[in-house]
């Protein structure tokens, strides 16, 4: 498959989708990103402005010495020349045309108020530095796409200029006219009359840049696809200033499992769920599970009334098969929990409940009654997958695995004013035989006991030094007055490679934190002498 | 404007939205979105399941009692009658007649093969059973809609079956056949035609029901409008399952700020920014400030380069003013928002400060630096007035509202096994000139200390007897790990008239729950001294 041929995937998480408020990327970390987009198989990784920010310099002569992509070629972004001076003299085309970039992507005002309001230069100066600098460069052997910016305003308020500004840089040699929804204002319709125009009138190849602002960008995109553009792009995860830019990812895959168009090499769209999480590892932005093909809870379902269903035919119940994206089903255990979806979960978790044997059946018997009698006092399985998974084992093994017996714990938070209140907390119990009593400070109760906990069974497991409480969530259920009301804990839990989460319940939040602190390292330590 | 007339703009958060992973809504909660809903002008809010979920049956009953709605009307969501009984002898049919809701949306099998595989009946029947149902409910008085389930992949599958049902609801009385995208895999296109071909087809009133798994559940909303469509149904915050449904403020801006077609009553959408994030304030799940229009990025700018022009023209950076959807455009680097807000957040609680005098303007930049300092801590003010109004009233004033002087305090909670924990707090302060040092117990430490608290100034102001905590939620602001993380709680207090909610922040959960009290009592003290 030709990337750079007819059909152009083009990434710019690392120059738009860093603009997002927020999101800070060191060298490394655009390194690292890179690898992975090359990964995903786009044609093109625009990779930041060199000349303009030091980071993104460094960015281009690391990544020329240090990556080795199989797929995907780079572009430096930089703006047209300054208003009167020559191309070959402007330091920040300099800059562009010595980034060792094989592609540059040049931004141009296309939109004649943006020319004399924020460039503060005529409209035929603005003309002529589009004309100049995709001719030095090309003369240079780079190859030139154009960034139109705020074209489709510009197009509303005057759209001979903005036409102008297009047929400028084609016949100056730009391969590309990339038309920026800057603001991020449209609708499909309009970008799909706006598109055809400028294929019909100017001849040119028309790319597309999509923002999020009304909650389009991924149907722009499309519909532009479909009104002749053949570049596209986009950021992962949608990354961008304001309300982001096009899901990248979202594009590709309804380009090519929806529209049959085959736009990144055989076989790679099904790692794009696995790369958007590790993009997302590296923005450090929590990935959003309702994420379109990639989120975690984008091919979930409650079983409940469904699950036989759903056993009969996964196909009725999700809109494609979520391998071909490196998706996964999943499905919920819920309120309407029945004997089929406790099935389906033990499988998903790697226990064959679904045997026909007197024995079997009793076993889902008693697992459903007791997710039923739990979730009635207030506990969630849904979410604390590790949960489920410890009741399973209970219930398959005749015993709840246990590493460790608690005698008692105690925590105290106190202040005085002026002071940030502290937290201790006092855990007594045995582990491996021997008796601890330990206490541990932190900034809340919680943590403290987290500290205080790890470290009386640190000594008969080591390995809980790993664990960190990464999220904690607090619910007062069925808001009974006063002390009637119970409390419901989701507390998630990091080993460095995976996450998991576990439930608490009670009328006392800290007893309910406790209970799911002790299912968090409970999971994570039986999860280690498995593996 | 008819809001039950030409168009319709039906809310589903309460129904399909609470089938998010992870969200669960009391009652009390449902109560509280539907206000929220209302205030934002939507024609028909739907409720729940009432007869298949209790705690729906609950939320019928006691809206019917306490929700006074000024614009919406309550949709019952059931299922047609089972195979083979009669509608009127059919018990989950009769908890929809029964439930007093004025309108019905019954949702229905479309598909061939769901009516086979997961209804497990035959393709007459299933006809029968939407006839019958439509007849008996709509004769019983009550409007009737039907949600045509998997409507899109019937279609594809067996076009004829799927109309003849749409047909058959319409011919018995429903008043508009609602397609629904079930697993969410079609684009903008694909919608566009189906829709033409139902409305030129059936002549039925079509609505349209959208999920976001393509990523275009707003673009494809949009589409069957275009195409016919006359009756939209989303979610707040696009809450769903999988990836969510279609964003019901997404597309109802897009409808009348792009569009030009007015849906809500004059004035509201402006309020859409406040009611998404009072929602997630009572799902629980933090906005996404990436969300179109609402969000709190929507309109921000890195100025930079553009800080010049963007102050000249504001209009040329963003795709259009803020203020129609209650957001504002803020700036990274010089922010100039947050005066307006301010302003009629003032005069929402009874201070007029948009006076010209230079000390007026002194105090409402005093008290937006205030503001805009704290939320960067992790304050918000958006859900509470409370602890707003005391910020207001001390800069107002000049000095804080105070009823007591608190020393210290200390709170500790224990356990052994097989008891449940205990918590323990003493609370050392001054009111009216003397020294209390009280302990309270409670059933958790928050409990503990409101109780030792109410208990400690119980003798100066016996009032605060009355006072109650209801609600209490806790999130962790900015996943920092382990000990970096900020915690907010919001706590919920009523004296039995009315309630208020108000914020602590900080890095111990304790600590920021016994601020947040403060603030509770200190505010229900000052309304009772004023009335």
């Amino acid at each position: 498959m030709d990337l750079h041929g007819a059909f152009h995937v083009y990434d710019t998480t690392l120059r738009d989708g860093a603009q997002q408020e927020g999101l800070n990327l060191s060298v490394a970390d655009k390194l690292s990103i890179a690898r992975q987009l090359d990964d995903l198989g786009v044609g093109y990784i625009e990779g930041g402005w060199p000349g303009a920010n030091p980071k993104d310099t460094e960015f281009f002569r690391r990544a020329a010495a240090e990556l080795d992509l199989r797929h995907a070629r780079l572009a430096a972004f930089g703006a047209t020349r300054r208003a009167g001076v020559r191309a070959a003299d402007d330091p920040l085309v300099a800059a562009l045309r010595d980034s060792g970039a094989p592609v540059v992507t040049l931004v141009a005002k296309s939109h004649d108020r943006h020319v004399e309001l924020a460039l503060r230069t005529t409209l035929e100066e603005n003309l002529a530095m589009v004309r100049d600098t995709v001719a030095h460069l090309r003369a240079e052997g780079q190859q030139v796409f154009l960034d139109a910016e705020h074209f489709f305003d510009g197009y509303r308020d005057n759209r001979d200029y903005a036409l102008e500004v297009l047929r400028t840089a084609a016949e100056a040699g730009a391969d590309v006219v990339a038309l920026c929804d800057t603001n991020g204002g449209m609708l499909p319709a309009w970008v799909a009359d706006v598109v055809h125009d400028v294929v019909e009138t100017t001849g040119a190849r028309v790319g597309i840049h999509c923002h999020n602002d009304t909650g389009c960008a991924v149907a722009n995109t499309l519909a532009a696809v479909d009104a002749g553009a053949s570049h596209v792009q986009g950021t992962i995860n949608g990354y961008g200033e304001r309300t982001g830019n096009a899901d990248l990812i979202s594009v590709v895959a309804n380009l090519q499992l929806k529209l049959d168009r085959a736009v990144l090499p055989d076989g790679l769209l099904s790692e794009a769920t696995r790369i958007a999480h590790a993009v997302a590892d590296v923005t450090n932005f929590p990935p959003a599970s309702r994420q379109p093909y990639v989120g975690t809870s984008a091919f979930t379902h409650k079983a409940g009334l469904h699950a036989s269903a759903i056993k009969v035919d996964p196909a009725l119940y999700q809109h494609l098969d979520p391998v071909a994206v490196g998706n996964d089903m999943r499905l919920l255990v819920s309120d309407m929990a029945g004997r089929a979806s406790i099935e389906l979960k033990g499988r998903e978790l790697g226990f064959d409940l679904s045997g026909d044997s007197a024995e079997d059946r009793a076993l889902v018997t008693r697992v459903t009654e007791r997710v039923k009698a739990l979730e009635s006092r207030g506990y969630t399985f849904e979410a604390a997958d590790a949960s489920f998974e410890l009741l399973l084992v209970e219930e398959v093994d005749g015993v709840r695995p246990s590493y460790f017996d608690v005698e008692s714990w105690r925590v105290i938070t106190e202040t005085r004013p002026g002071d940030e209140a502290v937290s201790e907390a006092t855990v007594k119990l045995r582990a491996d035989g021997v008796r601890y009593v330990v206490t541990g400070e932190g900034n809340g109760p919680v943590n403290a006991l987290d500290q205080a906990l790890r470290e009386a069974i640190g000594q008969a497991y080591p390995e809980v030094a790993k664990l960190e409480l990464i999220d904690y969530k607090v619910r007062i259920l069925d808001q009974g007055h006063g002390t009637d009301a119970i409390t419901r804990v989701l507390i998630e839990t990091s080993d460095g490679r995976s996450s998991w989460v576990t439930v608490g319940v009670g009328h006392n939040v800290i007893e309910a934190s406790w209970d799911a602190l002790v299912d968090a390292v409970t999971f994570g330590l039986r999860r280690h002498h498995q593996s």
